[in-house]
């Protein structure tokens, strides 16, 4: 029970004699979501959190995405994004709703519609090998509404690929980089640019990158500023965050 | 050389035979610093990146942290911060410089001046303990000109004191986060806010919390959406980044 | 020989010259257990420990379990919990012996019979995805007689929904809090309810949840008061302490 | 907010008028804790947790853990637990409020009052340096009322002393199991007990001991029911957890 | 040319006139193996370590090991072991020589002839599933002339069932201790007996063993004396070093 | 943009109006890479760096990665490298462009042409298992004009095999050790040789190798001069660098 | 009552009627240690193990190290062996009771009396800063009877000072070697000499030595047979079990 | 013995009977090094190696050190290195031998000459915090007759810094890459050169740098061809291996 204004609406409700404290106490504890059993959707968040329901796909299975992802549509819910979902779940999934499933991020947008393409959001890779989450973040910054433009392959050991292409980073309102190895494109773009950095390490490379940690341990200590860090291969996160901030409303 | 409109005009002044070209290439190597010996003070920064230069303490004698400070003064620099600075040394630079010292954070501001209030930033900790590391972010917004809040021991193992704090916490533009031991309190107000949440793990524990790994891992593996970390006790970069963000300007 | 009273008993035996010591040594070294060769079966664990043998599929062959489990049914066991059961092995034992297979926890009940439901033990996961750990819990602490309420999918990220769960939690004489990722679960739990919160960290999760690793030391930190920890994915081991605390005696 | 029965009552006084909305929101957020500004003290917490406040006093002046004890002292709380407080800031603490200091583990009580000693705890541990460890959570089983049985230098190295000491064990309600090193105390009483043991790690030992880890994976993979695992060094935890235990009531 | 004797040998020849010296340094540098391209087998191997030459069969090829062993056969080797090969290899490999395959520790002994029995080996585990490196040490001892006697399944999480085997342990020359998880096995069992131990941690386990890491850890901070510890698995090693211990010869 | 006679040019150029500035911004930005939208190819490395290009192609699809060496060949690039490329991928890539393909170390020789064999580089094994981390490094060598020779199997534990090759290693200019499980080769080498060593960690070995890490530490604590350290199986690394060194001009 | 031969004889007493079984049980539990409060200490080890007890000084006081060994002196215990002792706290015991203290493995001898020096032990170090751990092993080897030769500073970087010291090696028993960093000399010994190693890292080096782990991953994978481990500086161990080995009788 | 035509001149003396094989075997045991007890001195290293003796002065006494120096001194030893030596140990070595210290990198050169200053070497740090680390790197290099460039501050962060200074790095036979924090330095200066890089990470850094760690990682794990790594904070290593490359012949 976390809104305030619900708390107090409720209990004004209750003052006025319109609702029975017992009637409140049960409208405290059912309404923001709905129990399928194997999940509690929470239909109410785009109100409280001013984004739509995404389904985070791996360990569930088809049934219970397409089952969410349904109890959603059914109450009108558009662009619901489904991430890390092989193309054998998407197939099945997609006899039952609509679905535009992208292959690359393994991720999908269930009931697809219109969408905005608001401010400039930057997603920039150190390799090739980058892409699929690059593209988890991207797309998922596209469903929230935000323009993204892509600078794939600009890693630190060609330098020359990253200068030539600072016209789209000095006018972004936030870059996302990506990187494995050595995480190193964290520190340089966030040495360039002046709007927040999300620094996404990824688990590509061999042998001491340990499945990401090199990047990770080597974005945390960037000493560049307005830099920060979500989660190995956490695409989605990053976008979520660079919609977050890139649609920030000016200070009133 | 990373302006993309500096290069540029320099161009341009070469183009029109204003600049000859060994005189352009010097320019390009010696303009955006001043070279002490020890330090390369960045004089052009706040011109680059929309905010003056901050002065890490620590690993520098006070000598060189008053150079540089000075150095950064006679430009007409203002409120230049000085972090990871302990008290005896800011005896000894506040002989040289007019200086405002903080001794929770152990940060200074040098040449202090006025500052604007823009916005709202809210600065949470789990405990008691994690005060220096709420101080450092929260001094670091407020010289960067941006209201803070501070909502010190709000930990979650007793919830109710959060939640009786929804009210500032609902109405910020950013959040940061600090906790130690298991970080859950980044978790726990990204779940409750629709802003941004900034979480800075402490090495405030003991025992498995390793210096602050524990916090780290948890913040990292957050669930709730719109979370990023900084490193380990970094509370100045949340506070420049919640900075970035405070300010954003809206999208035209 | 851990047990005292059989000590006594025995040298008592011995002293009326009821039993010759070298006899008495004899039944020191082979009463406990039965020696199948690949393993000694512990046959008077239940009057020992006040639970039946429990049989660890993990690294046995469908063989070997059927006849640790036919030796016990031979003496009487009833509800013989084996864990770590995949479904075919599963096929294969139940053609010898009768089985009654859960396969979300992998785990089975050997000649299946009458069970009590005492007390209140709760089960609590973060997400969807903890449910086959937390089903072992629960499956476990049920065949060993206790009354299990689930709370699944209740993690902290959407705090709502486990504040709309607080009834069963309140009136808990034990939890068991499974969670992967962040292991926030287990504080926050921890700080509402006022009995034991045995903590199962899961191998849910990626990139730096380090096949559990954060979720382990997040709740190893916990601040909050009565929590402690078992091994990651030890469904079995938190089941099983819950259903000895639930059904602890009064002190006399 | 996380009591049920202060919700309900709260919403019943508002519905029966006593009451205005507004007011009841007040009280949601003010009531629980007194905010020291360094502290927010909870001096509900024993009606809500069955337990007295206790003070961490690791990274708190002496100041400080005397204000948050007045605090207390002045609602009248008796025996409130100060832990991690060394011999000095004890000396210090102790000029303006009552206080009985134990410089093994480096704890404290504050406004000593008369106790009960309920049960059975036990507390053992592998050698004599784990005693600090030890004491705490013997020190805070006392404090919350147990009666406490020391088992001393009992590690598994010699066997035969544990062995020797198998009446304690047989007949306690709880264990807790305090070893450094390899740990493996936990899991051999664990196998002779039939109730909960608890297992402390402690930072005792050297090389690959690391600080604890050793000995906490040691207990966290101890193949023994019933066993589970508080913070390295975590006296307190445990001595806490043991209390919750031993005074379970019966199943009514 | 490690071998002094063979120095002096080849020196001696030298200053009789009856070797050359390029001939003594071209000896030097050919003498003590056979190349085969892929491997460089050490043929006199027996001579200088007392012990034929071991195949490690990981990583090699079936033709590869049949190469080897066919060289070491030609020259009259018996008893040669071949550890970490699968049923696959061994099938192949037995199609060109005399091979006794083992499919529990994955082990043959090519070329099998007579062999001793000295002494008196104990190699114990903790569980059922530790077989495989158990059977790997007792195998390797076997074949270098050693009576081995097994003790399976006697962990401490039973003691009795370890305690009900002092007989063979306490006139052991060397013990073998081989365990997973927490590993206390090797612990127990040194503060038992007055013969040096060897523990091998194993793989065994699951959560926070991390492949082994726990038990390695626990055996090296074994405070039993007498103990010391081989890498995770290293069955063959255990088994080396047991023979070289159980052979020793008294001091003249 | 990295070169700083191609600015110098360039703005040399634009001085002379040979170049008008916008055009020279656009040089700067567009000149030294061909864009394929998956990969920027660096067609002016070689010039920059004195090498060809090299292929990485893990993570690359079998069309991407012939894509990029047609996009190199039509430039009439020779002899390009193409590592981490299973069988398969070969095949493929073979029925469009010229390859040359090496099954061991799972590379490739683009557009194979002659070769120089400049100087002397050794390439060194502990074991028969690191032979495709040697091979890789050794054929990088050899692609890129150095004469190679292979010692293989010369571990430390026979270190009379390592002795007997000491004319090789004598005269090299530069020795790549190869070596896993315990690293040791790259100190022994190291103290024979008195030029270059580039210690090649591998993931060859078990247990408490953790794939790599063990002789990656090693290798770094190495007590020899003269040692340097590569990634963990990066065979192409060491025989760049090696190339690198063995090809350095002696000082004018 | 690890002691086969005491329960069999305590048993025929009880049978023999000249031992009640109250009084057998209550031998069981007393007899083999006087329990000092902070110590139980182990008189009837000797006769158990084959030594006398060692005093493991670490985390023990003057008073409570001098208590330990007067209780030992008084039953006419000699050569009692005292680890890891400072210079302070030795002057200190010196007191009152004989000492013989060593300061380079700051350990003491209580109640020195005379020591046979058996069969032939070698302790190398790889370097000078590991003769603290070594100082630690030969004296307690010697302590223990045996007869100890000292091979410092013979680090593999340096092989030629390893092979000039071939002898004592080759007529080695039993070799500990004792090294830090990169832990090489074990691999190397274990391939020279015939009879077990005992490989003893020790935290000597910096950087990614890691406080001894780079060296013991090393030691623990050496490819070297008949090779172990003890923990990190555990001189004692090494030097104990260097004693067990040397010492064993002949197979009769 | 670890060099050829020294085995082979021995040889030869004794086939020409000039040398009795004993006496043959005695030099090839004592020769190269002068044993002083606590050190076995390598008078010969700078025939073996090309350079001279270097004294690590961490963990030796101000005694130790003058008397392994005098001892090279006295054969005519000039400009030999002493690193890590505290300035309190260099006053007292001063008072024996002729010595020059340099406090920032705490490194000594005893018995100072005349040196070369060959080539061209550029030693590059991230921060103003890495300079002891980069200064022992140049000290080291300036030791061995190389000619040093120091290029100090130039981190990734404020790219510019270092883009302005590409001249010479550009013109450097080999560079030494010295940072801290994420080690990003070594990627970007590998990408711009065409010589080899030899990267140091340093212990510089707070939290997740975890000691060096993470610059370590990052570095090991560059994508930069020509990039090799050594130790955490090892300057020595680094400038010792830069003169080695620097002062390469060229290919006849």
């Amino acid at each position: 029970m976390d809104n305030r204004h619900n708390i107090l609406r409720l209990l004004r409700q209750v003052a006025e004699g319109s609702l029975p404290p017992e009637e409140a106490l049960l409208q405290l504890k059912t309404a923001p979501f709905e129990d399928l059993g194997y999940a509690k959707v929470d239909l109410h968040r785009s109100v409280r959190q001013g984004a739509a329901e995404v389904i985070y796909g791996a360990g569930k299975t088809p049934e219970q995405i397409a089952g969410i992802a349904a109890a959603m549509g059914e109450r009108g819910c558009q662009n619901v994004l489904i991430t890390r979902m092989g193309p054998e779940a998407a197939e099945l999934v997609a006899k039952t709703i609509p679905l535009d499933y992208h292959p690359i991020p393994r991720a999908a947008i269930a009931y697809p519609g219109e969408r905005k393409a608001l401010g400039r959001i930057v997603v920039a890779t150190g390799g090739t090998s980058d892409m699929p989450v690059a593209e988890e973040a991207a797309l998922t910054a596209e469903v929230l509404g935000n323009s993204v433009t892509r600078l794939y392959d600009v890693g630190v050991s060609g330098l020359h690929r990253l200068l030539a292409n600072l016209n789209p980073l000095m006018s972004a309102r936030c870059v996302v980089a990506v990187a494995g190895m050595e995480g190193a494109l964290a520190s340089v773009v966030g040495g360039l640019v002046d709007c927040p950095v999300i620094a996404v390490p990824t688990s590509v490379g061999y042998g001491a990158s340990f499945g990401g940690l090199s990047a990770l341990l080597a974005m945390l200590n960037s000493c560049a500023s307005g830099c920060s860090v979500v989660n190995i291969d956490n695409g989605f996160g990053a976008g979520y965050l660079a919609s977050m901030i890139n649609q920030m409303e000016g200070i009133s």
